[in-house]
């Protein structure tokens, strides 16, 4: 192979640039326009090194979530502060769900970690239920990784039990990794967010992106919320002086300010998962339920293989620990596009 | 404070905005207008991951090199690279310049390694001498770190020695870091490279910036050159999936094409550098000859203090292993800031 490491991720349109991408979970307005013209003007300044400390962004993210300035770190996507996080704390054993989004056991083992899986289950429609606190409660950790919605199954955590995990967590003092990338997309990103356990639970530590909410998966930027400040220290030590680029910074102060533009967003989505949920429900394929911009299909019918063949990319979910073959994730995209890749399934059904 | 960490670069103009900054090494003729054109082109795609392997980028990096695709490693910054590539090798022992540029020993120590310094001598002007070789001979080290030009004398090294110290790498089955940064700028960018001996010396890691030679600070982008593509493939496994940007992917493909505007930034340099040295003779200034685009200056009086007075700012080496209290650096930049930095200068000197 030409490439130094295989991409396990959807998004890769650029190995098939012809087809419909619905493997990468986007948002289906694309980017605001005020972000695309802040990115635009700040290219005025490209020969110029990034603030290193993100000042004014910092500063905008700390209003926005009601959080304190030394509570908030930014990094160059999330996927880096998943790195430095993991990187950061050097956790022996840690323990995440499964099926869950593969970058927290890859930042895990690179740091030397032992990774556990908790099974969620096909049955239950992969929710997490309350075993998990009885086992979270025996101990042995140095970390919990969560995912709210999860990915790829868009199942959100009930609060109740989110609270109970976080109270164990404290006692026990397990570090918890949140990841609440994809809450913003669902009904409840505003109730449902751990925010407001900030101040008490230090071994809390939540991780938003705006790659997805704001369309602005071509910049890397994506920050974290905790209150333990000698972690945030720890973990901008860990990452060069200057990982957010100067446009990603601007870009991401003039995201904070479409608010409108993600409710138009969440409307949408919800709208259209509706619908996708509707239309697939006579097909013979399981769809599992979902808060989220997406949803997670199974079928005995090689799904990915036959919507390639029709131009279309979903995410094949084969190599998740916990699902396998015949498992996909789609995108819910925008009303036409939806409507091409019901089609398109609709064809793969008359022909079984 | 603040802040998370401290910075400890120049470039920090977001502390001190008025002023007229000397203190990071950009290219003076700023960001040439195809790479700006090229990253706001770029920015219609910004609702799309960028390509995780950057394909284009890395196929354009090896046409300009003159090596091998597989031979190419793209970073989201030079610094980002220097990072990985600890992490991937985890040293238990290197080796490194004193003075040098910080960032080698920061990650070093951050991938848990004992850093030691070679003391380079200010009577010599910092030059590395032949004794580096029989030092280097008896072993014991797991990498060597290198700059060529160093930062921040702007001392090359002597390609016989460069070549020496290779063999003995190889020989003793030693990691060698060589940073060819700052290289674009010195008079012999083409002939002092150690590209030619990649295909040979598997134990060779060449990092290259785009940041400095083509004005793109802002964004983030940096690239290593290496045979061993097991080295290579580690170090991505431990980066996140799409650390390059998709302004920066497009920016780097812009940037190889601006052959010309390098030639000019070379002549520019050489040019100011020599009337700033020339200047700067009669001054109470010790003045440490440079091959690169800046300038190692010791004075007994304050000049970071004195020169920030004037709402110029330099780049303090106080923190600087090897230097110390008195020791700066300055860029060099176009005439009009050159002047004004020779009229500061003199008025501090006619002060004393």
């Amino acid at each position: 192979m030409l490439y130094q490491t295989a991409n396990p991720h959807g998004g890769d349109t650029y190995s098939h640039p012809a087809a419909l991408d619905f493997s990468a979970n986007l948002n289906p307005l694309g980017t605001p326009d005020g972000v695309r013209r802040a990115a635009e003007a700040s290219l005025s300044g490209l020969n110029r090194y990034p603030d290193p400390y993100c000042r004014e962004l910092v500063r905008a993210i700390a209003q926005f979530e009601g959080v304190k300035e030394t509570a908030v770190l930014c990094g160059g996507g999330a996927a880096e502060l998943i790195y430095s996080y993991c990187a950061a704390i050097r956790p022996k054993r840690a323990l995440e769900l499964s099926p869950t989004f593969c970058e927290y056991a890859t930042a895990l083992k690179a740091a030397g970690c032992e990774v556990e899986r908790w099974p969620l289950k096909k049955e239950r429609d992969f929710s997490l239920e309350e075993s998990f606190c009885t086992y979270l409660c025996q101990g042995g950790w140095d970390a919990v990784f969560l995912c709210n919605p999860n990915n790829p199954t868009g199942q959100l955590i009930e609060p109740a039990l989110l609270g109970q995990i976080a109270e164990i967590c404290r006692d026990k003092k397990i570090r918890l990794f949140v990841d609440e990338c994809f809450l913003d997309f669902t009904d409840v990103w505003k109730e449902q967010s751990l925010k407001p356990l900030l101040a008490g639970h230090p071994e809390l530590f939540i991780l938003k992106a705006f790659t997805k909410s704001y369309g602005m998966a071509g910049l890397r930027l994506g920050y974290g919320l905790c209150g333990d400040r000698e972690l945030l220290g720890a973990m901008s030590r860990l990452v060069q002086p200057w990982n957010v680029s100067v446009p990603a910074q601007a870009a991401g102060v003039a995201a904070l300010k479409e608010t409108a533009f993600l409710q138009r967003t969440r409307r949408l989505v919800q709208q259209q998962r509706l619908w996708l949920e509707e239309k697939l429900a006579p097909f013979a394929i399981e769809v599992y339920p979902s808060s989220a911009n997406y949803l997670l299909l199974y079928s005995r019918v090689p799904l990915w293989e036959r919507l390639m063949e029709q131009g279309i990319i979903v995410r094949n979910c084969a190599n998740y620990p916990g699902l396998g073959e015949g498992w996909v994730r789609i995108a819910v995209k925008g009303p036409k596009e939806n409507q091409r890749l019901v089609a398109a399934l609709q064809k793969i059904e008359g022909a079984v």
